[in-house]
C-alpha cells in the first residue's frame, strides 16, 4: 500500500480550546496535516508551546509541534488551501472570506456564517447533499474558495439522533432541554466560581441557534437553495458542572405516532454516508443506544469512538409528544473540531478540495 | 408577651439526612420543640450524637440534641402526638398508620402514603383546601390521629410555581426537565464516583412521581375526595453534581394563552394561605421572580428565606406550548423538612392538631 | 441605648469578589457605612448593581447600595477617611499611599505593601501590639493617614493557629501543604476547566508569601521595627476545587517538646485583644476545636461565626516534627474582607481613626 | 512470531471497582486471560454483567465477559494458579492463605498480608530483589502457592518517586501531604455528599500505612527478611473531588544534600526491571517529570502510559529538609489493579509462576 503525502492545512485559533483539538486530532491524521498554526497578533511570532496553553490530556503535547511558530491571524499570512477554522465569531467574520476569496476552503467552527443561505451548514451523515450549496456560493459571489461551517455542538449532537427519525417518520415538534458542558464556552471560559456546584440556567444566543440551526440542518437542498425542515423546535439550555459532554433531555412529535419500537429500529439501523465511505474519522455507527436505565453518561461514554458517535438512551414514551429520549455527544469533538475534520473527509471523498 | 410551652414532637429517621434538617429546623422554631428522636434499631438506644453522623453546617448540631437517647422505630415507642417522619417508604408504610391509628397526627416526608384518596397531599400555599380529607381518613379507617403528606421534592418545588397560574388561568400542558441536586437521594444516597463531572439521566421513581402528584395537588375537595387537575405533564429527571437545590426547565400550554407580562403579574401577585396567617415557616412571598437572566443559580439563592420560597427565572414565551421559565427550589427545606413543618404549622392554627 | 451615626468608609475595588465581600459585610456593620463605592475606569460613573455581576448570596444583593454610582479609583475623587482597598496589588501600590498621605486610613487586603518595614501586618488576635508601627510610619513618612495590611489569607489562617503555640511555646519549624479553594483567586479567577475534579500544584507567588509574612506577623515590635519570629517555615501551596475555605496539613516542631494535652490546651484556651474588647467582627473564641476525627470541613464549617473563627482538627503526633494538625479558615471573610474589617474596629477602639 | 496460550487467571472480588480494573486490563494482555470471575455469595450464579456495576469507560463493558457466570469466593471454587485479587481486607484474610496453599500465586491488592514478613511487598521497578521472600514464605509456610502483595496505592506512588533517591543518596526523613482521589476508596465509597466541593481530612488507616509500608518497600532482603529503610516518614492524608489520582506533596532530607540538578538527574535516569525486561504493563520511563510549573494535573496528566508512569514536578528547595516535590500517580493502576499485573509479569519472567 503506498501512501500519498498528506495535505497541509492551516488551524486559525490554534491556542484556544477549540484549535487545540484540532491540532490533536490532526496530529494523526492519514489525510491530513497541520503546516501552519494561526493565531490573535498576542500570540504570533512566539513557538506554539510559549503562546499556548496546552489543556489536553491527548499526547503528544502540542500535537507535537511545540516548536513551531504562531502566524498572525491575516489572510495573506496563509498559505494552505485547506484551513480550518477555530475563531471567536467576530474574527472568524472577517478572515474566512477573505481566505475563501483567494482559494481556501475553509472548514469553519465558528457561528459567523452558518446561516448564511449560501453555506452549507454540514454534518455529514445528516445532510450530505447540503454540500451542493458550495457551487452556488463560489457562484454567486466569485469565489475560488469556499465556506463550510458545522453547526453549533448542541444543535450537532441533537442533529445525529433527529435525522433518522426525521427521514423515516417526520417530525412535527421537538423539546429539547440541554445540560452542557464548560468546555462548550472554551479557555478560560466559565469561572470556577460560577460552575462548581451549581447550574447556571443561561448561555448567550443558545436557544435560539439551536432552533434555527436544527431546520436548516434537517431542511431539503431544492433549486439553490435549502428549504429549512418543518419542525417546530423549542431548546431551554443550561450550564452543568461537567468538563466534556453535552447531555440533551428531548421529546418529539412524530408523524404517525409510530411505536417505540419503531423508532428505536430507525435509530439503530441508521448510517450515513461517513459509514458508507469509511471516512477516517466517522464511526463505526453514528448513534450508540443505551439499553441500560442509567447511561449514557458523560463520564462513562463522552469518548467513544474518538467522541464522534452520539449516544441514546432511555427511549420512553412521552404523555405530551409521544416519544422521549435522553442524548449524550462530544461537544469539543463531534460537535467542534471533529466535526470540521469529517466536513473535510468528505469534500476530499468527493474531490472538491482545492488542488 | 406571653410565650405558651412548645409542642412536643417526635422525629421519625432523625438520624438520616431529612431527619437532620427536621431536627436542625425545630431546635429553634417557636411552636414545636423535638420531645423524641427515633431510629432504626441500629441506632436506638444510643446517644443522638453517636448514632448520627451530622452533616449540616447549621449550629447548633445534632439540634443540641446530641447526649438524648435515640428511641426504636415502634409505634409504642413514642409519645408525642405531633409526629415527623423522615422513613424510607418501606418502613414509613408500616409505622406511620400505627402511630395514626393511636392518636398521633403524622406529618410525613415518606412517599409511602402520598397517592392515597383520603390521605392529603399537602403544600400549603397551594392547596390547603384539601386539608379537608384529614376528616375523611379518621372518618374512613376510624382513625383518632392522621396522615398528612407532602409530595416529592420536585413536584413540590414545580407545584409552588404552576399553582398560581392553574388558579388564575388554568393549565393544559406542562414539560418538566430537572436538574436535581444530589442531597435528593439521601445519605450517603449518591456514590462520588458516579456524582463527579456527571449528569446521571435516571432517577427511579421520580417521573412518575411528579406526573402523578402534581395532578393530586394542583386537583380540587370534590365530595369526599381529591378530583385530579385536568393537566397533562411530562417530566424527564437527570441528577446533577449540585449538593442542595432541585433545578426544572419548565414549558406550559396555559388556557387562553396569555400574555408573558400577564403570567408574570399572576406569579409576583401570588400569596397562599401561610403568607396570610404568617405562619413561622414561610418565606415573605412564596416565589421570588429574578430578573437577571443568569439567575436563579443553586449556589446563590437556594437557602434564601431558609430554603422556603421558590425562585422563577428567565419567563419567556415557548414556540411549541407558549410559556417557559427556569425553576430553583431547595429540596431539602421546601421540598422536605421545611414542607412538612409548614403543614404543620397550618394544622395547629387550623386547630386540627391533636391535644 | 443611644447610636452613634455610622462612621463613613469607602471600599476600593468594590466590584470584585472581595469588593463584594466588604459591601455586604458592611451593610449592616454597627459603627461603618459605606459611603464611596470606588472601581476601575470600566465601571466608574455606572449604577453599582450594573457595574458589578453580584456573585454572593448574601442579602441584600449589593448590600442595599445597587443605584450607588460607582466612583473612579482616583485619590481626589474619593472623600472617607476610613478607607478599605480590595484592589489588586498593582493599582494598591499608587492609590493606597496616594490617599494615606492626605489623611485616609486605608486598610488594605493588598499585598503591594504588607513586607514594608513600617507598615504593620495585622491579624488583631495576634499581634495588636504591631500597631505601633503606625506612629513610625506616619512620622516617617509625613503622612497624616496611613496603611494598615492584613496578611494573605492563608498565613492569616495560618497564624491564628501559630500565634498562641509561638507564645506559649515557641515554634522551630513549620511545615505547612495547603488546598486552597478557588474563591482566593478572585473572579472570574481560575477556569472551571482547570478546576473541575482537578488539583493544581501551583499558585504563583503564594508559597513565598506564607513563608515571609508568617515570621513578620508573628514577630516582635523591638524599637521602632518588627523583629520577625525565628521559626523556619516551609509551604507547599495547592488549588482545589472548594468554593470557599483554605485547608491546611500542618507540622510543628515546639521548643520544650510539649505533649499533645499542654497543645490541645493552649489552642482552647487562646483569646486575643479583639475578643477582651468583643468587637464586632470577633468571633467568641478564634480558634474551635474539633473532637470528631474528620472534621473539619470546608463545606461543613467554613461559614461559622461568619468566616471568622479558624478551625483545627486531627491533632495528633508527627514523627517528623511531634505535632501535627488539620487546619481549616474562611479565605474571603478571616481571610480577606472581615480582616480588614476587623482591623478596622481594632483601630476605632484604639483611637487611631482619622476624625 | 507464534503466539503462546495466554495463561488462565481468575480475579477475585470481579465486581467491585478495583476487579473491574483488572477484568478491564486483562482483557487485552498477551499473557494472561481472565478464565474466572469471583465474588461475594450475593453476586455468584449470576451473569457478570448482571451482577455488576460497570463503571468504567473503557471498552469493551465487561472486559467482553458479561455473558460469564460469576463463580462463588470459596477456595475450591476457583482453579486457576494465577489469581488477582481486589477483595476486601477481612475476606482476604482468609481465602487467599487457602488458595496459596492448593497451588496458587495470590497477586493481591488487599492490605491484609502486607505486613507480613514472608510475604513479599512488591513494586517491581523498586524492589524486585524482594521476591526472593516468596521462596521463605513456601518454605515455612509449608506452601505450593503464594501470595504476592502490592501496597497501599498513596504509598506505590510515593515510593516509585523516592526509591531512585534512596538508591542514589538515601533519605533521611520525608515529609508527604496527600489529596486523594475518591475511587481510592472503592464503589459506591465516598459519598457525593461528602464529596463535592470538600475536602475530607481523614483517610481510616491511611496515614498509618503509608508510613509502614514506605520502610518495608525501600528496605533490604537480608538473610531470610526484609530490612526496613531507615528513613523516618510523616504522612497527612486528605481527600479531595477527584475521580482518579493520588496527588502528594512532599519534601525529603537526602543524605549528603545534594543539588537539586542532582536530584533531578537522579529521578529522570532512573530505570528498573519492568523496563530492562519490557514488560508488556511497564512504562518506558518510571517517572514523568514536568518542567511545566502547574503540572502535573490528574485531569491532564493521570491517564499517561495506561496510568502506570509516576509524574513528578514543581522540583524546589525546602526551607527545611531540602528539597521538595509534587507527585502524581494513578491510584487505580498504578497504586492497585496495573500494580498486581506488573508484579505477575515479572513473577511470569522470573519463572515463579506455577505450572
Amino acid at each position: 500500500m503506498t501512501t500519498r503525502p498528506r495535505i497541509p492545512v492551516a488551524v486559525l485559533g490554534a491556542t484556544g480550546a477549540v484549535g487545540q483539538r484540532f491540532v490533536s486530532r490532526l496530529a494523526s491524521h492519514p489525510w491530513f496535516e497541520v503546516a501552519e498554526l494561526v493565531a490573535s497578533d498576542r500570540s504570533a511570532g512566539r513557538r506554539y508551546d510559549e503562546a499556548c496553553a496546552w489543556r489536553l490530556s491527548k499526547l503528544p503535547a502540542f500535537g507535537g509541534l511545540g516548536a513551531r511558530e504562531v502566524l498572525p491571524c491575516r489572510a495573506e499570512a496563509v498559505r494552505s488551501k485547506v484551513v480550518f477554522s477555530a475563531l471567536d465569531a467576530s474574527i472568524a467574520a472577517e478572515i474566512e472570506p477573505a481566505l475563501a476569496r483567494v482559494g481556501a476552503l475553509v472548514f469553519s467552527n465558528a457561528s459567523a456564517h452558518r446561516m448564511e443561505p449560501d453555506v452549507p451548514l454540514l454534518v455529514p451523515e445528516v445532510n450530505s447533499s447540503h454540500l451542493s450549496l458550495l457551487d452556488v456560493q463560489r457562484r454567486k459571489r466569485g469565489w475560488s474558495g469556499g465556506i463550510v461551517c458545522n453547526p453549533n455542538c448542541t444543535t450537532t449532537v441533537l442533529a445525529m439522533a433527529l435525522a433518522p427519525l426525521e427521514q423515516r417518520f417526520g417530525i412535527v415538534r421537538a423539546f429539547i432541554a440541554t445540560m452542557q458542558a464548560v468546555s462548550g464556552a472554551g479557555y478560560p471560559g466559565v469561572a470556577s466560581l460560577d460552575a462548581l456546584g451549581n447550574v447556571l440556567p443561561f448561555i448567550r444566543g443558545e436557544e435560539e441557534k439551536v432552533e434555527a440551526e436544527i431546520r436548516k440542518l434537517l431542511g431539503h437542498f431544492v433549486g439553490e437553495a435549502i428549504e429549512p425542515a418543518a419542525l417546530v423546535a423549542s431548546a431551554m439550555c443550561h450550564r452543568v458542572p461537567v468538563i466534556d459532554g453535552h447531555c440533551e433531555a428531548v421529546s418529539l412529535e412524530l408523524r404517525g405516532a409510530p411505536r417505540l419500537v419503531e423508532v428505536q429500529a430507525a435509530l439503530e439501523a441508521w448510517r450515513g454516508v461517513p459509514q458508507e465511505l469509511a471516512l477516517p474519522s466517522a464511526p463505526e455507527a453514528p448513534l450508540v443506544l443505551h439499553a441500560m436505565e442509567d447511561r449514557p453518561q458523560p463520564r462513562l461514554d463522552v469518548d467513544r469512538d474518538g467522541g464522534m458517535s452520539v449516544h441514546v438512551g432511555r427511549l420512553r414514551p412521552c404523555a405530551l409528544l409521544g416519544t422521549k429520549f435522553f442524548l449524550l455527544g462530544n461537544n469539543v469533538e463531534r460537535g467542534a473540531a471533529g466535526a470540521s475534520v469529517l466536513n473535510a473527509e468528505l469534500c476530499l471523498r468527493r474531490g472538491l478540495l482545492p488542488a
